[in-house]
C-alpha cells in the first residue's frame, strides 16, 4: 500500500494543551481581548502543531517541487514547457520571485526536481503517472520533508501546464464542471483557455466513476502535485505546520482532505490566488487565506508572503507581557 | 498660518519616472506579466515616493503618538484613562504588540508623548485643542518625522477615548451620521456604545456648519490625531512613503484629504480594522488596505503587519532578474 495511504490512516493530532495555553495567554495579554483576532488564533494553531505554548518562526523553509506535464502539448499554457527547467535553475540560483521573498522573510528555499524534462502522460488520454512513478513522487515529497530542518513548511510548485492538472483534480473530486475550475493560469489567451477547458473536460470524462482520491491524483494530477501531497503528510507526521500556496498546491492537497476529513488541519493557505478555482477550492476546504492580493504566480510566493504574519502572530504571544506580568 | 496649512498648499508630487521604471521592469521580469498584481504596483508606489527605480525597505520606522482625551470622562471606553500612560511606558520598554511586530519586521518604534496626563477638552462641550496647543501638536508631529532616519514611515496611536474622537472627525467631515462612524473600539459594552453615540452626536452638533477640515480636527479631534496629520505632511515634504494604521490614524489623515484631494497619495493603509468606521473611511479615501485580518488594536500594529509585504514587493522588483537578464 502506498505510503501516502498509510500516512492518511494514522495521523497525529494537534497538541490541544499547547493551543489552549496560547488562547489563555492571549486573553490576558497587554492589549484588549480579541484585538488581534485572526493572528491570535494563528499563534494558537502554531502552538498546536509545534507542540509548545511558545511557538516561533525561526527556521521557515520552502520546498518547491517542479515537474513537466504531458498535457502542455495541448496548448494550455502561454509558456513553452522549457520554462519549467529554466525556473528550476532560477530557484537554485536565487534568481526568482520566491527566493527574493524568502530572503526578505528569513526563509530558505529548496527546489526539488520530480520530473523536469520527463513529462507525465497527457491526462486527456492516459494516466499522468504509472503506479510506480506515483510512488517515486510520494517518496521524493516525503524524503524532502524528512531531510528538512524547519519550524514552518512552505510548499510551492513549478510546472508549465499544471493549473490544467490542478483544475482536473479539483473538477474530478468536485462537481465535475470543468469550466468552473479552469482559469487563465499564467495568462493564456481565449483560444488557449478554450483548449484548457476541453483538456480538463476530457481528463475528467476519462476517469468518470473513479472515486478514490489518490487514484484521481495519479490519473489527472502530476508529479509535483503528488510530491506536494506526500510532503503535506510527511509534515503531518512530524507535526510540522504547513503554509500552502495557491491553486496548484491546494489542489494537490485536496485529495488528502477527501480521503480523511481532518488531513489538512496542520495547514493554512497563505494567499488566495487570482485564479478563480482557488477561491472555490479554499471555500470547499473551509480554509481562510491570510492574504488576498490578486497574485497568481505560484512558486510558493503566496505562501511565502504570509510567513512574516505567522512570525508576528507568534511574537504577539511570546514577546508581549500579560497585564499581570506588566503591572507586576 | 499653521505650518499644516502651508504644507498642504505646496506638496511635492511623486517621482513618476521612477514609478514608470518599476512598472516597465515589472513587465519584463522573470514571471508572468501581472502575476504579482498589487505587489508590483506597491513597488512602483514606493519608487515614486523614494525617488528611485530601486525602492527598498531597509529602515522602516514607526512613530506612535500618545495623548489623553477629555471625552474619556463620558464613559466611552472600556479602559480607564491611565492606560494611555501605561501603554506609552510599554512601547518605550519594548513590551507591547507593536514593538514585538516591529522586531519581527526589522523596524524601529518611537513613542511620542503629545499629551498623556494632559487630556484635551471634552469634545461634547468644548474644543479639543486651543489654537496654540494645536500648533504645538503640529510641531511635535512634524519634528518627530524630521528627526527620523527612515525609508518607510509607519504611523500609530495610543489614547483612551480616541476612537470617539476619530468618529467625531469622520462624522463631521462625512455625512454627519454619528451612528455609522461609531464602533466598539477596544470593546466597550452596549451602554458604553450608547454613550459613545451620544458623545459623537453632541460633538458634531456643537460644530455644525464648520467646514474647514483643520478646524474640525482641532475642535473634535485630539492631540495625537493632530500630530499624526502633521507627521503625514512632514513625510510628504520629504517624499517619505507612509503606512497608515487603522481607524484613528486614518481619521487623523482625513482632514488633509478633504483640504487637498491629493494629500494622501504618499500613503497606503496597512490593514482594514474591524472597527466598522474604518472600512467606510478607506472607501471614502479610495484606499485599499493590504491586510484584512479582523484586528482592532491600534498602536500602529496593523500598519506594522504590512511592512514585510512592502519589503517583499520591493525585492520582487530589485532582487529578481528580467527575462533578458536571466537568459543573457
Amino acid at each position: 500500500m502506498s505510503w501516502l495511504r498509510t500516512a492518511l490512516i494514522a495521523m497525529p493530532g494537534p497538541h490541544l494543551v499547547a493551543g489552549d495555553a496560547v488562547r489563555a495567554r492571549a486573553a490576558d495579554i497587554l492589549r484588549p481581548a480579541g484585538a488581534l483576532a485572526r493572528l491570535d488564533e494563528l499563534a494558537a494553531w502554531m502552538a498546536e502543531w509545534q507542540g509548545t505554548p511558545a511557538p516561533t518562526v525561526e527556521r521557515p523553509a520552502a520546498l518547491i517541487f517542479a515537474a513537466d506535464h504531458g498535457v502542455a502539448a495541448a496548448g494550455v499554457s502561454k509558456y513553452p514547457i522549457e520554462v519549467t527547467g529554466a525556473m528550476l535553475a532560477a530557484f537554485r540560483a536565487q534568481q526568482s520571485t520566491v527566493t527574493a521573498f524568502a530572503a526578505a522573510a528569513g526563509a530558505t528555499v529548496h527546489a526539488v526536481d520530480v520530473g523536469v524534462g520527463r513529462p507525465t502522460g497527457d491526462i486527456r488520454t492516459e494516466p499522468a503517472l504509472s503506479p510506480a512513478r506515483f510512488e517515486d513522487c510520494v517518496a521524493a515529497g516525503r524524503d524532502a520533508v524528512d531531510a528538512l530542518d524547519a519550524d514552518l513548511l512552505v510548499l510551492g510548485e513549478m510546472g508549465i501546464g499544471n493549473t490544467t492538472a490542478a483544475a482536473a483534480v479539483a473538477a474530478a473530486l468536485g462537481d465535475g464542471d470543468a469550466e468552473a475550475w479552469v482559469g487563465r493560469g499564467t495568462g493564456v489567451d481565449d483560444e488557449g483557455l478554450a483548449r484548457k477547458h476541453a483538456a480538463v473536460a476530457a481528463a475528467v470524462a476519462r476517469i468518470v466513476g473513479l472515486t478514490d482520491p489518490l487514484e484521481v491524483l495519479r490519473e489527472v494530477g502530476g508529479a509535483e502535485l503528488v510530491a506536494i501531497a506526500a510532503a503535506v503528510m510527511a509534515a503531518r507526521r512530524r507535526q510540522l505546520p504547513v503554509m500552502l500556496d495557491g491553486y496548484v498546491v491546494t489542489a494537490a492537497a485536496l485529495p488528502l482532505a477527501v480521503a480523511a476529513h481532518d488531513a489538512l488541519a496542520h495547514c493554512q493557505v497563505g494567499h488566495c490566488s487570482a485564479e478563480p478555482g482557488h477561491r472555490r477550492l479554499v471555500a470547499r476546504l473551509d480554509k481562510h487565506p491570510l492574504l488576498d492580493l490578486g497574485m497568481r504566480l505560484g512558486e510558493g510566493s503566496g505562501a511565502m508572503a504570509a510567513v512574516p504574519l505567522v512570525r508576528m502572530a507568534c511574537a504577539g504571544i511570546t514577546q508581549v507581557p500579560t497585564f499581570s506580568e506588566f503591572f507586576a
